[in-house]
């Protein structure tokens, strides 16, 4: 079982381990076990879930290749697996929510222990396999601390009481570049990962597509723009909606984006009920809507292979979990790009599918993304509960076109 | 607006209040507020939810008359109340386990100030009005001291790890008295609450009905004796049940009482996975299962005017929520009537409709028993989850014929 | 295997045998073979199934007692199976309109093959057992031949060109009796089936009861009663419904009768759209909506032993199917109780349970009315759509309390 | 309002038109009007439906921009619009089976009267653009012809008794070429409609793609090939699934093609229950069922790119609806690629979504592709249910990848 593998800086691996893994139950301060136990739909899952699944990660695909580990809970490994049917069964998924034991202080002592037992081998010295197969439990871990934190906002909005995750002031009503359209490059182009550092297997092989003429805009669509588009009726256009999306509006009764309240004015965010911003960044709307909005705005949104050939040219910089603001602001000005990394995930309208020449992890770590290529769009860029170290431009997000519960957002692009 | 009175004992009323609520508290010792979070069914509340809208009763229905009370936490109103339509809107049923706020400790505290200002009202003294209310607000916390016990064992069975509520050693297996069928009254009877005590509205007035010529059995049905159904088929022949408890029965795939084990051998408790006692009284099973074991059994169930006819005339003796074994045990000996109170709940052939003459109680409280008068089977007696100074042989407790996490477990009855 | 005989007039049989089984072609003059294909919702049933479906149950439980009878579709059997589980396995119900072969013609030629072979078995004699399975048989035909009305009214109503079944003219609007409440019997009564005629398993046996002080009305209550009810804001107060009634309110949406206009003006009929005659009796509602209205009227629903006893007493006269009106008519006017038969059914507030000392059919039909002993509620007195000849006052029909698609109404009742 | 327009041969018109509408009538001899009036399932639609949308098409966008026609039924346009938002609400889609009226034979006048209308415009002359709708019009009566047939195909397999459509020999055994990989260009391809023959909007723009190395199967997959994947135990392995895949197969219970039988080894066709030509191309299965087998068999299934570049350069033969088959058959033989056209529609690896610069027909119109891009995955190459002169190299049609019952198979593809 061979997973490939790339450059690691052993000398800084354990310091790396052990700051996400703190990161990820500093994110959890203030939560009582109680806000880490809900599951408030099936595509969320509890805190405490999240906190259990990731160790479980660790333990099934590393320590598990260290024939002297014993895993101390041996039948947590059915409760804490989250889809890989390859080593074994594993417990319904919208079912996660009901597992009030292990308490939360088992599970943090769950954490203490495999994350000794990984340091120790780290200290030890790994092979570059096992050096691969923790630096993606890591990237896995990364990924699960956005999800903590969307999953958490949902519990929260469910909540009448409207619960305040972090008491702190956001900036001040930003500014906001003109909207302009840049031009893209034309003909072919390599897209994927290349180079030594980390990519899932997603990313891979790096491959030649074909760009037509087109262009990307400057910046993300605000809220300003999306409020034009609902005050014009959008959401009672059914001429704008692609056949599925409409559906969805009428069944669910969608009149705005997820968390706007009812008045337009104010959302609900991780910080409380606050005023939109105008000119920040949308954010938690489906695919549907952004194809809708950028049928109304007389645009369309970029393909992957746009985003990523224009991404790939700059410094990734942005609004990211790091800064703690846990909300897109507004932004940067200046005259190229801008906001391409950060605020929000960019919903693109190229479907998740595999690149020309895909393989997948071996084993059961194959299982990890090629399974889900049906019925998702990629989403591009990283958003404000991701972590600076996790994203790059080859880095391709996905979910189903109706999801909204994820910081996504909107940037139009345009045939030239 | 008034609420029928009845003779209060004012000496004891407040030692009797803070007993009650003292003893729903008692019960949730040495749960964690994880564990009392979680909903694990739409028909199941949390235990969070349980202490706190035992606590809005108190408030709506006996704080509200107050003038000068200022509930602390006015939008609690909202989550907290169960079905009073009549009292203002409230949060959907199946998100109460939603709800990670208020958290446990706030509860508490809520609990805490509401007791102190019921008690400061009983010893100032109260009118017979308000007495009543009180009493119903006690009678009223019992019940969910109830489901409390039954919820909570819902959701540990949900858990993979089986989770033990009390680590108790239960009574050796019991010994059992012959089966016998004892004949009933035949004629006119009155059945129905009379005198001074409390009772609810559903079992006013006290009324003539008619018996038929009928015999009841000596005791209830036991877990052998139910083992013998199972084995002999009873789930896979049409024939034995109704035709909506057979649809059930495919739809759900069940082929044994709800927490047995699939070895037949063995059931999950509130005391951890136990063998199964022979002689002990059946439980967890719904009435269609109750029906379709009478007519294999050359029986039928009892209607609820044999039963109470018959019970009236025996001491309210029995397994109840006070001997603390929260399990039903093999049982007494005796020549009469046995068991007829306390270990379970028993579904009786009567559907759950009002008394010749009933009148609901007047206001918002009229919507505590009479609005649910469709669709359900009346069962009586008690259980080993009941208070015994709950429970009188008038008592009518009610189900839809599907429910299976209540102690439910049957008496049989003949025609003669 | 006993069917309970009864005195059969064998000279008259085989014209009443084909008198019975014509009428049921009758009804389906000028209906095409597509009308009689579709089955508009699981439970309602395609007019062709009904013909074939009446056709089978003589083929199964009467010439099947012949040793010499072939049946010329053998694995129709199948197809035409209703829900008698004893006697094989059988095409699912909400699949019926499924069957668009055999076709109406072939269905046609079933019925004619069938009927010649009964009709030769009654001229050769039969013993009082085949007898009386025949006249189960042609009982069981006329029911069919009432849902064979009411499921043709349901699929047309879902039809935007609203066909019109019969363009007859109705009696002009008619005269009303004042409402008045007549008291009942108290005290013992004896109901239920007695003497030689036919009469279902239901009816029996016959049993004292007891009755409370109790008034019933003297008539139906009237569309321009229930517009009252409706103009009064009855669909929109919780108070006034059972929580059960209030959920399927809220979640069908509710606003008036199933087939009135959204004008409150104007009712789909079997013969039209047509203006509604105010002083006519309300049809087509649930017995939510008749509990309901009892509530908001200050008076309740009579129990089928108050309907039953008053009955008895009456000659069995009203608006059936013979008078081929299809539809409640504005009435009788008179002194004492009115409308008790034909018109409508009334909902009782009793559910529909086994009487004492029960005993279902031997055998297969056995299942013909026992195994439905749950959820429902029994409704008396026949309607515009039964055949006059097949209604007697201890008649037991029974439907669950969310069915409108039956010609069923209200009569008041009172406690005294 | 512009619809592009296209050479059409005005000489041809009339008898063009009048042969394509004549063919779908023909399709329906010897169905009844039960036959045509159900709906199996919400994915299908009646065979009379599709014989009035088919016409209503014509009526709306044809005869509907001459201010002299009348429609003779004015309230039909409700019933028989499909899904065109823009020109008015419609009937809901799973309601399509109620109307039992307008009647089969309202129908056949409906169309002889709006055939001559079309026809007295052709007669008389129509400009280019009017010349394009008709085109458009009789292009998707064709699509239609094919529907009606899996409709019916549909239909039929839901009857215990197994209807035969057309009673008729099948071609015996075939023979069969060995499998091959043959390699396809590589580098940047033109893909798309061009010239002047008439194509779908979603055909368009012809653009330039890049094709990876890769190569195509000669021929489709066998019956014999996938029965050995079936027997390998396919439908148990999770691990061959997408993981949408492998929920549907788990909830549908998935064990083999749709119409095969239980012995896998007959299925069911429109000519009545046959035995497996083990050479014949595999049909009736989903874009699930095509990707699991691609795994297990090593291989993947061709981007629509890769099978255009392919097809375009290929003869358009095969087994088409013109040969009245109504069933692939097994094959020809020779050295290039095989069965590209006819037979079974070739699930491609390509998502459906917009091809780079494409513009939706104008209007109404607009609706008829570009909606549905979202969720869907691309056949080519038609089937034995397509009319041959309806399908091109460019023809994209798409499903749902859980769509079985759609004449669709597999052709593998190999990266190299």
């Amino acid at each position: 079982m061979n997973v490939p593998t790339f450059a690691v800086d052993t000398k800084d691996a354990v310091a790396r381990f052990m700051r996400i893994r703190r990161q990820t139950l500093a994110l959890c301060a203030g939560l009582s076990g109680e806000d880490l136990q809900v599951q408030s739909m099936p595509d969320a899952s509890p805190g405490k879930w999240h906190l259990a699944h990731t160790t479980w990660f660790f333990e099934q695909f590393v320590l598990g290749h260290d024939p002297d580990y014993r895993s101390p809970n041996h039948e947590w490994h059915y409760l804490f697996n989250s889809y890989y049917e390859s080593v074994g069964p594993m417990h319904a998924r919208p079912q996660r929510g009901l597992l009030s034991r292990p308490t939360l202080g088992e599970i943090r002592d769950y954490r203490a222990r495999v994350e000794e037992a990984v340091g120790e081998l780290l200290v030890r010295g790994v092979n570059s396999e096992l050096a691969a197969r923790i630096e993606l439990g890591l990237q896995h871990e990364q990924q699960h601390q956005e999800l903590l934190l969307t999953d958490l906002k949902h519990l929260f909005s469910c909540n009448p009481l409207q619960p305040v995750y972090r008491d702190i002031a956001m900036p001040g009503e930003g500014r906001i570049a003109p909207l302009r359209f840049l031009p893209g490059r034309q003909g072919p182009v390599d897209i994927g990962h290349e180079g030594d550092g980390f990519a899932y297997d997603n990313e891979t092989p790096r491959h030649t597509t074909w760009l037509s003429a087109h262009a990307l805009a400057n910046r993300l669509v605000t809220n300003a723009e999306y409020l034009a588009f609902v005050r014009d009726g959008g959401y009672q256009e059914a001429g704008l909606w692609l056949s599925d999306g409409w559906t969805v509006v009428q069944r669910e009764g969608w009149q705005r984006p997820l968390y706007w309240q009812e008045d337009l004015a104010s959302e609900f965010t991780l910080t409380g009920v606050r005023p939109l911003d105008p000119h920040a960044p949308l954010c938690h709307i489906s695919y549907f809507e952004a194809d809708a909005f950028a049928r109304w705005a007389g645009a369309r949104l970029p393909t992957e292979a746009e985003w990523e050939d224009a991404a790939a040219r700059l410094p990734v910089h942005g609004n990211f979990q790091d800064n703690a603001h846990f909300h897109p602001i507004a932004g940067s000005l200046g005259d190229g790009l801008l906001q391409m990394f950060g605020d929000v995930w960019e919903w693109t309208a190229s479907p998740y599918v595999s690149y020309p020449g895909f393989k997948p992890l071996p084993g059961a770590l194959g299982e990890y993304n090629g399974k889900f290529m049906n019925g998702q769009w990629v989403l591009r860029g990283g958003s404000c509960a991701t972590p600076r170290d996790h994203i790059r431009a080859s880095y391709r997000n996905f979910f189903p076109p109706h999801a909204r519960w994820q910081f996504a957002g909107i940037r139009l692009g345009q045939d030239r």
